[in-house]
């Protein structure tokens, strides 16, 4: 079964390099869905350029265009439904989610995390407390977004090195290349229907082609 | 520089199989210290025969010889200061460790943990909890012990998958085992004075060999 026209949408913040690749692993053929919509907070977001440059919708909420937050992600969970999006990827995507998206998208938003959680979530220097607090292995973490912040169920996760000479930038490097592989992976095996969610435990179905 | 006779007193609560693993890797000459004693809270430990299989003294200080805790751990401090050790490494051992073993021994206590740190810390059911919490990685941690429990600073920690399938036993076992490799070798570097600690990072000093 290949369920290439699976639609993502990917929300960002910023420059947007786990949304890049998204768009280079499903134009290897790596990930069986396609980014329909890009959505941005930010209209300085560089990750909005990369998605035009290849013909993606890309559009910005800002924040002061709204009275609430929460209006302004009513607002894209709006778009991102009037875009028939099945899936939503953050990606880097520097709000935190609230009720209009999630209801919106029950069980269907995804985020990925700079540790490997439950280790140094919550914040957004997770680098940084993971090198403060001496840890030998870090890592990443691809889960469901839920109400409580990085505290959805775990879909996939990988471990990364902790080098005794690492600043907070070549840790943050040598996650991110890993994110870059994780993050495709996850929304290709929730695209081709892989991933049962049971209680806090996700769980993968093996291969069927 | 070869440190052969490094002094290490291990202490026990049951099993020992960690103990095994130090035993080993000094036969095969992977670590250069020697297990001088080993020191039991409870006189059924099968660690102790598998000392006494070798020559080792294996000595037992049950509770109920003690009016407290401390006292008791006071005697195994005792013990282990009489037989000139140098470092002293919890294989399986459960009593949280007082300040008579933490004030004889500063910073030469060291401790391995089923899971990476500060991830599952603080209780006896590490493998459980990363279970229920449904991560996909998890793995062992050797640290400094502190006087907060698992809190210390972190010497090597070493990654292992979670599967799906996984039951707290599978998991354990597959933990152990990288246990069994992990803790010999942070044996082995304090040993050769390799591990320098910061605050709360430990530095590896590289093979000067």
């Amino acid at each position: 079964m290949t369920v290439e026209q699976f639609p993502i949408g990917v929300l960002i913040s910023g420059r947007g390099s786990n949304l890049q690749a998204i768009l280079d692993a499903t134009e290897r053929g790596e990930v069986a869905a396609r980014v329909v919509a890009v959505i941005s907070n930010r209209e300085d977001a560089f990750g909005l350029e990369r998605a035009r440059c290849r013909g993606i919708p890309a559009v910005t909420f800002p924040r002061r265009d709204y009275a609430t937050r929460q209006e302004q992600q009513a607002a894209m969970a709006a778009e991102l439904q009037r875009r028939g999006v099945r899936l939503v990827v953050l990606a880097g995507f520097d709000q935190v989610v609230g009720t209009a998206l999630l209801r919106s998208f029950p069980n269907a938003i995804i985020n990925v995390h700079p540790s490997l959680l439950p280790a140094f979530g919550g914040g957004l220097h997770a680098q940084r407390e993971a090198l403060d607090h001496g840890v030998k292995v870090s890592g990443c973490t691809v889960h469901f977004v839920s109400q409580d912040v990085d505290a959805g169920p775990i879909i996939l996760q990988a471990a990364v090195e902790v080098r005794d000479d690492d600043t907070e930038e070549s840790l943050s490097n040598r996650i991110l290349a890993r994110e870059h592989r994780l993050l495709p992976r996850a929304v290709d095996l929730i695209a081709r229907n892989r991933v049962r969610v049971e209680g806090r435990r996700v769980l993968i179905a093996p291969n069927q082609d």
